[in-house]
């Protein structure tokens, strides 16, 4: 099945997974639930959750069983998004096409969304009745590698070097820190969780890892580069934002071609580390081809 | 022991074990860390932590065994802060007599540290190998609780309808929910987690959160008397300031007298629920006299 299907496929459960693990929009008080469907439901491709599915496949585990873990990291990117296009920080007023949260609802309930929504996270990530055929120390840990690549040692990390950079010249260590935390950190988190949540062995976790951190790094390489020549349209957000921010990207630091190169490499490695794996595996290698196929 | 006794000897160890679990203030990116820890060492009682403890040892558990669960929570309790301080929120400048944390490290910074604390707080109370000698399980259903109440069902929606009533005329039931939700439901919780990991029964349980319910009550109805008497310098904070707001309060509503009088009836009802439990529970009983007898 080619990524493209595969993805299509695992949206429309999780799509239906989200509705069914999230406080309807109408509870009491409505207002904060409604700006955690509005961020959720604004389109997205579930790439997030559904790496921890087909990482939970690869290693011999089922999609349903996973279910409410994969879709706490949609709600947790969903989360960083949020907080990110606040007016303090990135300051951005479209996403996904779509007016950001604070735009809709204004500072304060987009704060507590992104708070909300990351709470609600750890909610399902820690909840066993809900994922009975996981023991317990299983998602104890996948909850714990979670926690660990989402902190200031991770994606806030990265984030927090990404604003200080701005206006700054930045050399290719910092660059390759904050890809790499920023964004690759939550990816290599969600194959690394389907793999413990399946209880993966330590060779194919140790693989895993690999190919989470290649591919990670290789998404953010392609949206640096589709940030210069993507579709507005299809992009949904301004085109050119982080040049007109002066953001540290990799086409600015290598050029294009350099980048696509690197981003392809990366990708190729990480689907190297998968030799040891069977068919099993073949969705997550056809996610990875889509990472640096994608046009948006 | 007086509650005064023991929460001045766990505040020392819990100081300690706070500084023992946080990144260090000059790990990379410095930033970052430098501001979790200056709002965590900004003082405070450390009254969750506490409760966790002493809800522990009430039913038989100990506290170093507890200890990285119970700093937990005051990081999640330090994060409720940052973010209610924030100008799109309560736009205070003063917090515990220092400046608050946006009036020092800026809206970005403090918006990210307060996610990195709550962030590090799930770190910590799903980190099974910092608390080896409690089961997988219970860490989970702790950790679980713990999520619950901070959701949006929980403390953020209490801290929603307290945004959405300033300047509204508030009947007794909004402000009831308001002050469980926003307030009771994190001491209600810090009582039900320390219990749950020491393996506590169904009915010591039980009792614990009816105990836990009372009292976190009682502390917000205080706080609220609190606002209008208290000593500014002892404090911290700008007396008035709910009343400047146009705040909901309990004085508010039934006036000081009659606040005062239903704060002590909370706190005798909620020590009337530990009645099955030995003296173990004197630290937990000796906690809730001290909710009502502060002064600060």
């Amino acid at each position: 099945m080619s990524a493209d299907r595969y993805l299509i496929k695992n949206k429309e459960c999780i799509d239906a997974a989200i509705l069914e693990l999230l406080p309807e929009a109408r509870s009491y008080p409505e207002v904060i639930h409604k700006a955690m469907h509005y961020s959720l439901m604004a389109g997205g491709k579930r790439l997030r959750p559904s790496l921890v599915i087909a990482a939970a496949e690869a290693v011999g585990g089922d999609r349903q069983s996973v279910m409410p873990f994969a879709v706490a990291t949609e709600l947790i990117h969903t989360y960083t998004l949020i907080h990110d296009d606040l007016p303090a920080l990135d300051n951005d007023d479209l996403r996904r096409g779509k007016p950001t949260n604070h735009k809709v609802f204004g500072e304060a309930i987009a704060i507590l969304a992104g708070d909300a929504l990351l709470t609600q996270a750890f909610l399902l990530m820690t909840h066993s009745a809900l994922m009975p055929s996981i023991p317990a120390e299983c998602l104890l840990m996948a909850s714990h590698e979670m926690a660990v690549a989402m902190g200031s040692g991770g994606v806030i990390g990265g984030q927090v070097v990404d604003l200080e950079s701005e206006g700054k010249p930045v050399g290719p260590e910092t660059l390759e820190y904050i890809h790499i935390y920023k964004t690759g950190f939550l990816f290599r988190a969600c194959v690394r969780s389907g793999a413990l949540l399946s209880q993966a062995s330590k060779s194919h976790l140790a693989a895993l890892t690999q190919f989470g951190a290649h591919i990670g790094l290789a998404f953010q390489i392609i949206d640096d580069i589709l940030d210069i020549v993507g579709d507005e349209k299809v992009l949904g957000k301004d085109i050119g934002s982080d040049l007109s921010k002066d953001k540290a990207t990799y086409p600015g630091l290598y050029g294009l071609g350099a980048s696509r190169e690197k981003a392809e490499d990366l990708v190729e490695k990480g689907i190297g580390c998968l030799e040891s794996f069977d068919d099993r595996a073949d969705p997550l290698r056809e996610i990875a081809r889509f990472f640096v196929q994608r046009t948006h």
